[in-house]
């Protein structure tokens, strides 16, 4: 089964940015993970953060190439690492090619997009960056599939 | 208000420890931060689990120096950003001095420590490994004080 993220604008955060490409290589021994970086348009001021959200969910959505969308949003449903590893052997006993992990910009998700989920997750309560929420996302995505291979999770 | 973090051993991921710095000087604007790392005692193999949970608990307990003392723990309270920026806002108002955090070890916290904790907190129902912990509690450290300076979070 395939793993695709869509990911609004690059990861400027440095140390993040390491620490994504540490988890990214380390995924790959578990499954084809795809990583599909496109354009931030926040910088265009003349839109208001309505707009802003309803362009960057327009063009998430066109970027999906799954049949099944998970959006991560705070106010999701929470599941702890276990809970995730079972979600993903079921998704795979349920023949699925492909899952697509959406992570909106730091206005959310457009009402859309969040109407287009198939599944609403949330990794936590609290805000983080929508920068840190990748590579906590990439993490647990790494553990899970530790889990589901009955392996040490290396560190 | 001083906040103490105690770490059981040194950061050894270095995009983390980066992350880290990053935070801890960013905090230092807005509070005395104080982080205490001791001795990570697992390399003792002589030992079991439970022995190194009591020894690691023993350890982080005598490093406190705070009346106050939060455990980070997976079970605990969940609360959202701005439940925590309510919590230091009480803190300072009660007029306390201090308030110590502390992070588990890979194998979590000893019953006595959390036993000692006047505040068992949640980041996520998710596991994350402590090193990660300590950039997850940095970051919300630094959006509660922005929260409230009533400042823009700057990434």
């Amino acid at each position: 089964m395939r793993i695709e993220l869509v990911f609004l604008g690059k990861t400027k955060e440095k140390y993040l940015a390491a620490g994504i490409e540490d988890f990214v290589k380390r995924l790959s021994r578990y499954t084809r993970l795809e990583i599909k970086t496109i354009r931030d348009t926040r910088q265009h001021r003349k839109f208001s953060e309505n707009q802003v959200k309803e362009n960057e969910g327009r063009d998430l959505l066109a970027a999906v190439n799954s049949s099944f969308l998970v959006c991560l949003d705070r106010t999701g449903k929470q599941i702890d690492s276990d809970g995730l590893a079972g979600q993903i052997r079921q998704w795979e006993m349920q023949g699925r090619k492909s899952i697509c992990f959406l992570i909106g910009g730091p206005l959310g998700f457009a009402p859309a997009v969040l109407q287009q989920a198939d599944l609403v997750l949330s990794l936590s309560r609290l805000t983080f960056t929508h920068e840190m929420t990748r590579l906590l996302l990439l993490e647990q995505l790494y553990r899970a599939y530790t889990i589901n291979a009955g392996e040490k999770y290396h560190k």
